[in-house]
């Protein structure tokens, strides 16, 4: 509806790939319904995947030994992430749904897209304990996972060779996005597009379309173990 | 026993930290045992995680749309791949033990650790279908997961807020480890050592020393859903 605001976190190197377009295609509905639309395009901005003492402007609380966790967290508190960081934070802070669009690397995202949560995702900014899974931070905020996969699936069925592909959602959904406090919608997944046809990819972007245009009538999912391993 | 060959890719920033120490318990225990042991600092090494165009030497197969996975491929064959990739490959060929040692950061490995996974584990050098899995073309060798985490034993509980942390380990050990064909070791795990005293920290380098005494006699796990989500 006009005026929700959704940020697209986009690792893909070729913009015309399957996933290039499938962002394309979740701008342009989202855009249509008067949504405001922000892409962080992750390679396209060589974003920093990297842990490291760098995204802490001037000095550490403790020289001696470098913990990133507590010095990102006391960064955030007094103004001093990187700029890099700084700049994600706001646009996830203005955010009503995040979308993750992505190839599933490795059973998990690409290490680009993996630096994004690991470097944006800030104690203090998106979580702060007690304050986790349902009472996060950033809860009010609904992400959605839009990945394609090399394997069939067939093969992340239940009982196939690379197990139920909810497996593979766990760490994402529940571990991160359900830490933070957000809400889950139902991922979005296109199995093994480079064993299809032409056609077929078309009708993947069809389908995300349609999906798209109802999305903001969906229920979260349940972000349970019993969700994942039933 | 003397002559094998143990490859620990470590990522810390911190050469005082718990995992900087763990990594060099592993080193020294190791070596004592006659085995010569190679270390991958990530961080030191400043590890490239993001999957380039770079990563090809010279020509792409196809120019015009950029697939990452068919060119490294193409460039594994032909020699064409980046030097640090082909540098991180030799150590892995020559590897009997991979160890892999690390802080969980979001339920999975750092990203920088996750760039390891993407860029290195090529296909065509590591499987190559229908190579994968039991036959994949890392067989014969083994992985090990070492690592600490935020969270206690008790919240990586079956039925506690984040979950059995079997659930974590499935795309690591599966998803990657066995699908190259390596067999994998049971996981080594040390809970929230920032929240408790330096003495349980000292054990805990002690039990990761101890076990190492006789990993060479431990038997694999059963790297199945069943294990996993029993």
């Amino acid at each position: 509806p006009p005026g929700r605001k959704v940020l697209i976190v986009y690792a893909h190197q070729e913009p015309n790939s399957l996933n290039g377009s499938l962002k394309r295609v979740a701008v342009e509905e989202l855009s249509k319904q008067g949504c405001s639309v922000t892409v962080s395009d992750l390679y396209a901005m060589q974003f920093e995947p990297r842990a490291t003492r760098n995204d802490i402007v001037g000095c550490l609380q403790n020289s001696e030994e470098f913990n990133y966790g507590v010095e990102t967290r006391e960064a955030y508190k007094r103004g001093c992430l990187s700029n890099d960081l700084i700049e994600e934070q706001k646009k996830v802070q203005e955010a009503d749904l995040l979308i993750f669009q992505f190839p599933l690397y490795w059973f998990s995202m690409p290490a680009i897209m993996k630096g994004w949560m690991d470097r944006v995702l800030v104690q203090g900014f998106a979580h702060e304990f007690p304050n986790c899974y349902d009472s996060g931070l950033l809860k009010n905020k609904l992400a959605l996972f839009s990945f394609t996969t090399g394997g069939s699936k067939e093969m992340y069925a239940k009982g196939g060779i690379s197990g139920d592909i909810r497996y593979v959602l766990w760490p994402m959904q529940h571990g991160i996005m359900h830490f933070c406090g957000v809400k889950v919608l139902a991922p979005h997944i296109c199995f093994a597009p480079e064993y299809v046809s032409e056609e077929k990819r078309k009708e993947m972007l069809i389908a995300w379309a349609k999906r798209l245009k109802t999305l903001w009538k969906e229920e979260p999912i349940n972000c349970s173990p019993e969700w994942y391993f039933k």
